[in-house]
């Protein structure tokens, strides 16, 4: 049947786009920037939702909501945070319409107008800090450990669907603690919970590191990151944790009494991951024939596909398959039988392939004599004949293989697109010939950083976590520099 | 110790706010009309969602996701809808701030307008069924059996908590059929998932029933109810679903060729329930102590509360609790061990009584000689003393019987405030005097529905579809009726 998607070696951004609406995961809307998210994307995200729910509540976190709306002054009261969140923001500015005088629908009634204006939350730190400010008197009271599930709106002006849209569903975790240390430690607590998501569930290796000053989030003392490969050689940042200091609980005169009855302001963190994770995860493994799910976030783990040309061999295979299907259900994999007659195999196998379905079995009347079923695996689009007894066990086995192989591959490729370089010019290079990640010396300067990204696209990802202590010097400036930082372009 | 919440015969209306911010459900924010649902009250919220989802998931239904925002214009579309939704919204005018020039903060940017103005969703039908316009071509794409789960926004200028708020969350479930008697069924069969959700999760009786046309959803030919009584005789519609006909799919242009090929409009269904139910729970159950939670949705099902003086004895109760602990879990109830040193047995006592858990187990050092502990069911306050020996098994049924016995409770409570009237004095001097549900005839007109509405503040919250065929005189015109219909005053 005739290809699809465009190839990724055609074009990468195609390619993507082209999955992203035939996968049926989302489409563009109506509303400028804005995407929906298709049933079938929708439950890959709720997957991942639950999972890092229950990450979040075993660390001992619980959810709240606060309000969509921001009163806009909230924002000039964290100096950093104004520069970089509240200007590229939805604004409610009335809150009534009215009829057309002149007959045509509805208008902006004049009269309704706010006194002040809100803004739809781009992050919520600000509306959740004035809060907490009457949660919070004594040592008592903390900390406060809440996460919120919600939409969010950036005004962008170039979107991508899942990776750059103006309203996107995210979670934001807000924590309140005593002490320095233990608002340090809760952001790395959470980075933590976020690389072990990317790697065991999404299958997708990450670097985990420190952002440089210029890279922090606006009004965080530290801000550290999980940073992906994508197969095109471009960095994903898929998930910060932000160490906030004292900076929010000032802005908003947020103290406690601490067990001495001393006053002092609140230390806190937030941590958030989005449906960007969705962009990561489509961009990490899928290939030019469609979707590739690591079976632990896949809506249909496993999809049975009857082969007959008779309704009576449709049946005889029916009946096989329905204590299969129970079978497979009874050890928790999610499976789907599409006997649909109004489709042919030849569609069915192209769809299940487009949609990331990691194994499909398929069986007709042959089969049944032989007491055997086709098994093909998604990842590496291999088949293998394999008997029906005990199948469900094999195709458990298979489902682990599959989650394994596509993070070794990732991972694999991750290796070979990380290059060390110790000379500019070989850097400029290599970073249109290849692309990928870089480790190289930096002199820990600003105008190092920028000048590199100005002339280059690429900035430093992070300053990795586990990068050991190397004697070096910076690769534009010369400069000493005790250990090598992340560089890549990036989405 | 001191009453914290205002009785119910005091103030009713102060009761239940006092006993939402007091039990830490939920509280007003900074933004008008905005709440803060805090922890406690939104792990209530999570049962529900999960409870609903299952059911909904069970019924064939995928969730998605839509724009927040929708284009003014989208609302002319239908004609009744505009009038109904389109006057008390939140408008967005503009996409940027910048800093103000005068130095102090930031202002909109007057540059920066948008050419159409966008509303938040304070329903998502136009932007769905715009949406759906590109999803559907023949009967092969229908149904559409698809739900939202979001926050909406509907500019109210008096807001209580939890029961009228300018923004509030839910879901909005939006189907698309081939036929008429199809979207007819689902409408039936959502209203009656409902139903079951409200009596067997939230032990909170009600009546299936028909709005008349005056309070029928904007834009729909038919709408179902769902309405509860409260303990103060007032009714609260807890859930609707809605039969759209086809006036969705004229507006936005939705056809479909039939299997002869012919072009014919698509028929729809919305239904929603939001965290308006969390105002039904509190209000259906509770009492002057504070909440009573119904087993199936207290986030805490099992409390258990140490009594000690010493050290070691806590670390003998310990040892007891734990293992206890371990067993009620691995029967699936929720379980707390208060052994908090900071606070009293009785300060604990009173506080799960606010918040209503459903059993409290206190044990002391006599309790660990004999082997036995204290049961408390915060439904009827009463204690009884138990052998420890096994009291797992009859945990797990207290908490059957208390669900069950909540349920009645309220169902007597509906039975005794249920009047049938036939004399428009009467009803009027009932109404004040004793509140509650009324079934009367009535000659289904608007004009005398309106007349009871401005005389009484009454309204017919459903023709109830159980009513039997009963031959009468409506109670104002004297004209016939052949049912009753159910009066109430209402949230």
């Amino acid at each position: 049947m005739a290809k699809v998607l465009t190839s990724r070696d055609e074009s990468y951004a195609q390619w993507y786009n082209d999955l992203v609406l035939k996968a049926d995961l989302a489409e563009n809307s109506a509303v400028r920037g804005c995407m929906v998210i298709k049933p079938y994307g929708y439950a890959i995200w709720e997957k991942m939702q639950r999972v890092l729910d229950d990450m979040f509540k075993e660390t001992g976190h619980q959810n709240a909501y606060f309000p969509l709306f921001i009163p806009k002054s909230f924002f000039s009261k964290e100096a950093a945070h104004v520069d970089g969140f509240a200007k590229e923001c939805a604004v409610v500015t009335h809150y009534r319409l009215k009829n057309d005088p002149d007959g045509k629908g509805v208008v902006v009634d004049p009269d309704a107008k706010l006194e002040e204006e809100y803004i739809v939350r781009p992050t919520s730190e600000t509306i959740i800090w004035n809060t907490y400010k009457n949660w919070i008197q004594s040592y008592r009271d903390l900390p406060i450990l809440v996460n919120q599930w919600a939409n969010v709106v950036r005004w962008e002006m170039r979107t991508r669907l899942f990776l750059r849209t103006a309203e996107f569903l995210w979670q934001e975790g807000h924590t309140a603690h005593a002490t320095r240390q233990e608002a340090i430690e809760e952001t790395e607590t959470m980075l933590k919970v976020y690389a072990k998501f990317a790697e065991e569930w999404m299958a997708m290796p990450v670097v985990q590191g420190y952002k440089t000053a210029n890279e922090r989030f606006a009004g965080a003392l530290e801000t550290l990151t999980i940073e992906a490969l994508m197969q095109d050689g471009k960095a994903l940042q898929s998930g910060t944790s932000h160490f906030l200091g004292q900076n929010f609980a000032k802005a908003f005169d947020v103290t406690f009494a601490n067990q001495d009855g001393k006053l002092d302001y609140v230390w806190a963190t937030s941590w958030g991951v989005s449906t960007r994770l969705m962009g990561a995860l489509v961009m990490s493994h899928s290939d030019d024939n469609g979707l590739v799910l690591p079976p632990k976030l896949a809506p249909i783990q496993v999809v049975i596909v009857p082969i007959y040309k008779k309704a009576e061999e449709l049946e005889r295979i029916n009946k096989v398959v329905d204590g299969l299907v129970v079978r497979l259900k009874s050890l928790g994999i999610s499976v789907k039988y599409d006997n649909d007659d109004k489709r042919k195999p030849g569609w069915k196998f192209a769809e299940y392939e487009l949609k990331g379905v990691p194994v499909r079995l398929a069986v007709g009347p042959r089969d049944l004599e032989n007491g055997t079923m086709e098994v093909a695996r998604r990842d590496t689009l291999t088949k293998e004949i394999m008997p029906l007894e005990g199948i469900e066990t094999k195709v458990q086995q298979l489902l682990n293989d599959i989650q394994d192989n596509i993070y070794k591959k990732a991972l694999d490729f991750r290796t070979a697109n990380t290059t060390k370089v110790d000379d500019y010019e070989e850097f400029k290079r290599l970073l249109d010939e290849k692309g990928g990640f870089f480790l190289c010396h930096w002199d820990g300067t600003p105008e190092t950083e920028e000048r590199i990204k100005n002339e280059t696209k690429a900035t430093i990802r992070c300053i990795p976590m586990d990068a050991p202590e190397e004697a070096g010097q910076c690769m534009v400036s010369g400069k000493p520099s005790n250990r090598r930082v992340l560089f890549a372009r990036s989405y």
